[in-house]
């Protein structure tokens, strides 16, 4: 990719996409929560050929009709969100702090930062970075917290109240 | 400008922006009525220094906050849109059609094509024109069409039924 291109792709995501950190409930981990990186492009069905571009470029993810007439670009994952958002961050300006915060949020889970799992400590420590970064998104209501994270894992003991 | 930062503002406008061809009608013009041709970008007011910084890219046009939250920054005007797309057409992807026809009206008006004035023949063209442009726009109702100027030329005999 050109700077170029990659100029164009953080004015579009500036413009129409979402970085996103989520608390996702898993009723199969020991800990309950995970926490999800992704980036997102959205765009009418009728239009997903941009997407496909977008896709191209960037190379991973995956595109899915959302059937209310709006197809969505997603990239989910720790690597995939990471490499893109380093493509993409010097270019970035409205959501250059997002992009940020996503990243050192990656960069201290296990896989990337070469710990070995997730703690109960750590697994805390980026719920309450993901509130953070729901404050800087003026974010609606969300489910999933870091004072819901806790209480799940002061429940099974496994933080201290 | 540099390269990167038209690809970026064409990004933007790809995502969140609006180029725009309108019929208006003025009550004090012979003809009735006025094309009007703008590009437009929006933003909550609370992210306005994000238009500030492409009004400064860019040069013309002017903010204003609507009162509902959000803020336009809007260039309207043939001289300086044709400026504008200029600049941003070889970057442009979604939106590439449409700064081409705008690019194409705007060149058939009277000050940028350098012909005297207006005349009915050729604001019927340029309303049939606006017409094609709002086809490729998927546009919702409008009041002001080829069909609506025409009826006006017509009942004051300017031009032929």
């Amino acid at each position: 990719m050109t700077a170029e291109q990659k100029a164009y792709i953080a004015g579009f995501l500036d413009g129409d996409g979402c970085v996103m950190l989520q608390l996702v409930w898993r009723k199969d981990y020991v800990l309950g929560y995970q926490v999800r990186a992704s980036v997102v492009f959205y765009q009418k069905t009728q239009h997903e050929h941009h997407l496909r571009w977008l896709k191209e470029q960037l190379g991973d993810g995956y595109i899915r009709k959302r059937g209310d007439g709006m197809s969505e670009y997603t990239i989910v994952g720790f690597a995939v969100v990471q490499r893109t958002l380093r493509l993409l961050l010097p270019h970035l300006r409205l959501k250059q702090k997002h992009a940020e915060i996503a990243l050192r949020v990656i960069e201290k889970t296990p896989r990337q930062s070469g710990r070995a799992s997730y703690t109960p400590r750590l697994l805390m420590e980026l719920a309450e970075d993901v509130d953070r970064y729901f404050t800087l998104n003026y974010s609606k209501k969300r489910k999933n917290t870091a004072a819901v994270v806790r209480r799940f894992l002061q429940a099974r003991q496994m933080v201290s109240p």
